[in-house]
C-alpha cells in the first residue's frame, strides 16, 4: 500500500515542479483519497527521506522543533521532527495542517517562504534547509467547513493540489495488487463505492475511502461473506444512524 | 464474568479475522452489552495478553506512551500502557475511544494502519508491533449523538462490529452461571429487562445492561426481596425522575 | 452526631448486603439527610476503617492515587487516599461523586467491577482490594438536574440506595440526643421543618436539612430566643430573597 | 477604624454564641457595611488572633493549606494561612467565600462540621482545631444574583447573620470618632448617604458604603470643599454613567 | 513629555490631599488624556520615586509580589515591582487596573485600606508601607462598558478623580513646548482634534488623544506635508473603516 | 524577493521620518501586499539589522524578552528576540501584532513611547533602546473585523501607514525581475489578478497577493501550462467552494 500509486491526474507533475522550484505544496482532498500514499511514493521516487507529522491542537512548537532533556546531571538538546527534517534535507509532511495550533503554524512560516529556514530560539540557532528539503501539507476541506480554517496568510504560502479518488479502473487494479482479491469482486466493490459516493442524499460526514475498500477486500479474500465484509468495513463505519445503515446494507445486497 | 461469553452473533468471527489480517477493530454498542467481556474472552482464546486503557479527555499521550521519571539522581524512561502493549505483543483495548483527546488519537494513528508502529519522540525510538499485537476500541453511539464524535479519518481506520444484548435464552444462562440464581427467577428478570429495553417512551439515557441484571441476581440470590433488589439495582439506577422510577417499580411489581 | 443513626428504612440492609457481596453502593438523596452519617455508622458496625474523599472538579487522579514527592535528594512515593483505602481494606466514601472529573471517575472504574483493583501507572503496580474493601459514593439528584450527571457507564456500576429525611419521631429523638434540647422544642422544630419541606411554592434550591435543625437546637439550648435561632440557622440560610425570607420568618413566628 | 464597632443589632450575640458552641458563621451583607470590622472587633474582644483570607477563583488549596518550598538543597513544608489558623487556634475569616474555587471550599468542609479538622495530604497529617478556633465567612448576596452562588451543601454548614448599614446616629458617631469631622458635617453626609441608599431608581451596582463616607469625611476634614470631596469619593465612585453622576452631584449640591 | 503637565483642573489638589491623607486614588479618563503624565509630574513634585505596573489578565500575583529564583545551587527571593514600591516608599501606579486578574486585585486590597501592608506568603513576611507610599490606579470607563468592570468592593477603596483632555489653549502650549511646532499649526491641529472629539456620529472606539497630536506635530515639524502627517498619525489610526477614514480626511483637508 | 521593493507610494517617506524621529510605525494592509518586503528593504537601506517576530496568541512575554536556561549545574540568562533587538539597536518587526496576547503587547508599551526601554523583571534590568532602534508592526484590518482588535491605547502609540498592492506596471516588473517570466505572460497574470481583486461578489476571505503571482510565474517559467499553474497557485488557494473555484478557472481560461 505504501510503495506504489496509480496517478491518473496531474499530482505527480505538480509535486515534482514544486520540489524542483522549492515551493511548499498543500494537498487538498477527502479522507483516504491517497494523500499520504502520494507523498510516500514521491519521497521514494525522488530518493528523499520522509518525515511525517500529524498536526493537532495539543502539539506545541517544542514538540516539533525540539527541547532540552534532562538526563542524569546533563542537559542535552534534542531536535524535534521538523528540525530533523530541515537539518537532514527530508520531505516534511504536515498531515491535516489546519488542526495545528496557531503558534506552531507561525513557527513554520519561515520554512515556507524564500527564507527556507527554522529558528530554534532555545539554542539560538538558525537551521537553513538544504536543496532537497520540501514542505508538504494536507488539508481536508470537507471537515473544515466554517469551523477550523487556515488563515489566508498561511494558505497563500502553498501551491494547492486538489486530489480525489482514483478512477474506477485504477482503483480496481489497486485493490487487486494490494489484497489479491479477484477482479470481478474488486469491480463490484468499486461500483458499489462509486454509487455511494454519488448519493449526497445520505448526508454522510465523509464518503467511502480507498482505505475502506482495501479493508473490505482483505476480509473477502480471507473468506468472509461479502455482504458481512461490506457491512463491518463499510456500512457500520460510515454511519451510526440505523436508517442510513439499512440503506447502505440494501445497496450492498444489490451488489453481492 | 470475565472468562466466558455466549456469542450468538458474528462477533467472534469478525474478531478472529481482524486479528489474523492485522486489522484494527471497533466494537460499537450500548453500555454493558458485553464489549469488555468479548475482548477478555478473545484474548484468552487467542492466548494473547490484554492491556486495557480507559480513554478520557484528561489523559495525555505521555500517560499512554511513557515518560521520564526522576528517581534519586537518575532519570529513567518508563513505558506507558500502549507502548507496553506494542512491545510485548498484546491486545490493546481502548475503551470509549471517542472520549480521548485529539492528540492522543492522532498519536495512535500509526498503530492503526499498515505501519503498525508507535513513535516515542522523547527517546526517539520507533517500536514495531509484532504479529500478535491487535488494536481494539469501543464506542457507544448512544452517548455520542451530535456531541463527541470520532473524526472520519480515525473511524475509517477500523473495521466496525456492532454488538447488542444477548438473546433471552443466552442471557438467562449467563445469569445462572455467573450468580447461581435459579432459572425461574433469572427468566423473570430477563423478561422484565426486555420489556424495559423496548419501552422507548421512558426516554432513558441508557437502558438495562447485563451488568445490572447480574447485580439484581446477586442480591436476590443473597436473599433480598426481589422487588427491593430490582428497585436498588435497576429502577433507582436508570433514572432520578420520580415518575419514571414509579413506572419502573410498577413493571417490577408485575414481574415479581 | 457521628456515631449513631436511627434507620427506619432499608438502608442498613442494602449496605450490608452490598458489603457482603462486594458490590459498590451509591447513596442518592438531598443535602444533610444523613448519607455521611450512615457511612460512618456502618463503618463502625462492620469494624472497617473509613476514608472519605470529597469529589470536585479540581481534584486530579494523582491527588487520589498518589504521587512522587521530592524530599531532599530522595524521591519517595506517597499513596493517595484511594490507594490507602484499597491497600488497607477500608470503606472508601466518594462524597458527591458527580462533581469529580471524568478521568478520576474512569481511574476508579476497575475498583467498581469484578476486578476490584487499582492500577498505579507511575510505579507500575496493581493493588488488589481485600475482602473488607467497599466502595460507597454519594449523589444528590436535586443538584445535578440537567447539568452534571454521572455517565450511565459509571452509574450502572453501583447499586443505588435512595435516602430521605428521618420520619418525625426519629428526627425528634436525634435532635434530643445530639443537642440536649427538650422534647417540646424539638417537636416544634421538626414540625416547622416538615411544613417547609412540603412547600414547593417557595422554590428553594435545597430544603431544611437535619444539620440545620441541629444548629437551631444548639443555639436554642444555649439560650438564644427560638425565633432568632431559627432565623439565623434556617431562614437566612435557605434564601437570599427578601420576600422568601419573610415568608420563612412568618412560619417561624407561627411555630414559636 | 479597626478597633471599635457600634453594634445596634444582634451581630455580637450571634457571633459569641457561635464561638462558644463552635459553629461556623457566615456574615451576609453589602460592601462596606462593616463585616470585616465586626470580625476584628470580636477577635479583639474574645482575645483570639485573626487570620484573614481573601477568597478568589485563582487561589488554590495549596495556597491556603501549605506547600513544600525548595530552599537550597532542602525541601521544607510551609503552612498556609488556613493551616496556621487551625494549628494556632485563631479566628479564620474567609472574605467573600462565594468567590473561592470549588476544590478550596470542599477542602475546608471538614473544618466546618463536627470534625473541626483539616487534612494535609502532602504531609499526611490531620490538624485538629483547638477550642478557640472559629471559622467565619462573608458573603454579599447583592453580587451573587444568579451568578456565583454557594452550593447548599456548603451554605447549610454555616449559621447566617445578616448585616446592614448602621442606623444614622451610630454611623454619625462612627464618622466623628474615626475622622474628627464635626457633627453637623457628619450628619449632612449621613443624610445624603441614606437618601441615595433608598433611591432604587439609580440602579447602582452597589450603594454608599460606610467606607465611602469615611473617605469623604477625611477629605472634608483636610479642608477640601465638601461638594468636591463628595464628588471624588462618592459620585464618581458609584457610577461611570454621566447622567447618574449628574443626579448624584445634584443631590450633593442640595446637601452642602 | 514626561516632566511637565499643565493642569487646568483640580487633579493636583485631589492628588496631594490623597497623598497627605494616605488614601488610594483612581484616575478615570480616556486614552491619552494625560493620566500617566499626571502621575509622573506629581511623583516629581512630591519627590517620591515612581513604579509603574501595566495591568493585564496574564499577570500573576507572583509577577507583582515576587518569587524565588534558582541561581546555580541557591534559591534567592526576588521582590516584584509592587513589593519594591512598598518597601522603598514609592508611588505605585497600577495602569488600567480593570484589566488585572481578580486574584491580583485581591492581593492588593490590604494595601488600599487602613492596613497599608502587603503579605508575602512565600516568605511569610508582612511589609508595611511607609508614609510616602501611595497607591494610584487608572481606569478608562470608555473601554469597560458592560464588559470588564471593577468590583464595587474594589472600586470603593479608591478616591476617584475624573480627567479629560486639556482645554484648547493649554493643549496648544503643550504641543509647542513638546515638539517645537509653530503656534498657528498647533492651533489648527487642536481645532481639528476638538471638532473630531465632538462628533459622536463617527462612532469611534476612542477619540483623538493628546499623544496623537504630539505625533502629528513631530511629523509636521520634521517637514512632512500636514495633510499626510494628519492622515498617518490620526485618520488611519482612529479607524479601519474606509468611509470613516474618508470623513476624517475631509476634515483634515478643511483644516490644512 | 527580499532585497528590492518598487515603491510608488509614500511608504518610504513615512518609514524614514518615523525612524529619524523615533516614532513607532504600524503597517496596515492585506496579506502579501509587501509589508515584510518594505521592512527588509528599509532595514537594508538604513543599514540597521532586522529582527522579525511573528505574533500569535501562544507566545509568552518570556519567549520575547528572555528566560533563564538550565545548562548542567548552571543557570544562564538568554535574551529573547525583542531584548536582542533593543540591546543591539535593530529594527524590531512585530508581524501581525493584533494576534499577540495582551500581556505581551503591554510588556512592549514602554518601547513604544518616549521611554524607549524594556524592563526585564527576572534579572531586574532596564534596557534602553539606542538611537537606531525602531519598532515596526503589521496589521491586517481585513482579518480583524469585529474579532481581534488592537486596543486604542496600543493603536494610538503607532504612526499608521496604509499599504496596498503595487500598481500594474510595477507589479509586472516585480514578477519579471523575481522569476524571469517574460513580459506578456506577466502582464496577463497582473490583469487577471486585478480583475479578481475588484470582484467583491466572489466574497473571498483574502484576494490575490503578490506572493501568489510570484508562485504562478515560477511554475509558468518552469514550463507548466499557464492554466494549470494559475489553477494550483491561485484558484485552489483562494477558495474551497467548488462554484467559486469554477468561476476563478473561467476567468483564468479567458486570460490564457
Amino acid at each position: 500500500m505504501e510503495t506504489f500509486f496509480l496517478s491518473t491526474h496531474h499530482e505527480i507533475e505538480v509535486f515534482e515542479r514544486c520540489y524542483r522550484n522549492r515551493l511548499p505544496l498543500l494537498l487538498k482532498g477527502p479522507t483516504g483519497c491517497g494523500k499520504s500514499q502520494l507523498v510516500s511514493t514521491m519521497a521514494n521516487k525522488l530518493q528523499v527521506p520522509l518525515i511525517k507529522v500529524a498536526c493537532n491542537e495539543d502539539t506545541s512548537s517544542a514538540d516539533l522543533l525540539g527541547r532540552f532533556l534532562i538526563k542524569g546531571s546533563e542537559t542535552i538538546w534534542q531536535d524535534g521532527p521538523v528540525t530533523r527534517a530541515v537539518r537532514e534535507g527530508c520531505i516534511l509532511y504536515l498531515d491535516e495542517i489546519a488542526e495545528a495550533r496557531e503558534d506552531v503554524i507561525v513557527a513554520l512560516h519561515p520554512l515556507t517562504d524564500h527564507r527556507r529556514e527554522i529558528y530554534l530560539d532555545r539554542i539560538n540557532e538558525v537551521v537553513q534547509a538544504p536543496a532537497n528539503f520540501m514542505c508538504v501539507a494536507s488539508f481536508n476541506p470537507g471537515y473544515q467547513k466554517g469551523f477550523k480554517e487556515l488563515k489566508p496568510s498561511t494558505r497563500q504560502r502553498f501551491v494547492n493540489c486538489v486530489m480525489t479518488y482514483l478512477d474506477p479502473e485504477n482503483e480496481t487494479q489497486l485493490l487487486i495488487r494490494l489484497t489479491g482479491i479477484d477482479r470481478p469482486q474488486a469491480q463490484k466493490l468499486i461500483k458499489l463505492a462509486n454509487k455511494i459516493r454519488q448519493m449526497n442524499e445520505l448526508n454522510l460526514k465523509e464518503t467511502v475511502s480507498t482505505r475502506i475498500l482495501v479493508y473490505a477486500s482483505i476480509l473477502m479474500k480471507d473468506g468472509m461473506n461479502p455482504r458481512r465484509a461490506c457491512s463491518v468495513s463499510l456500512a457500520e463505519v460510515l454511519s451510526d444512524d440505523l436508517e442510513i445503515i439499512q440503506s447502505l446494507k440494501d445497496l450492498i445486497d444489490l451488489s453481492f
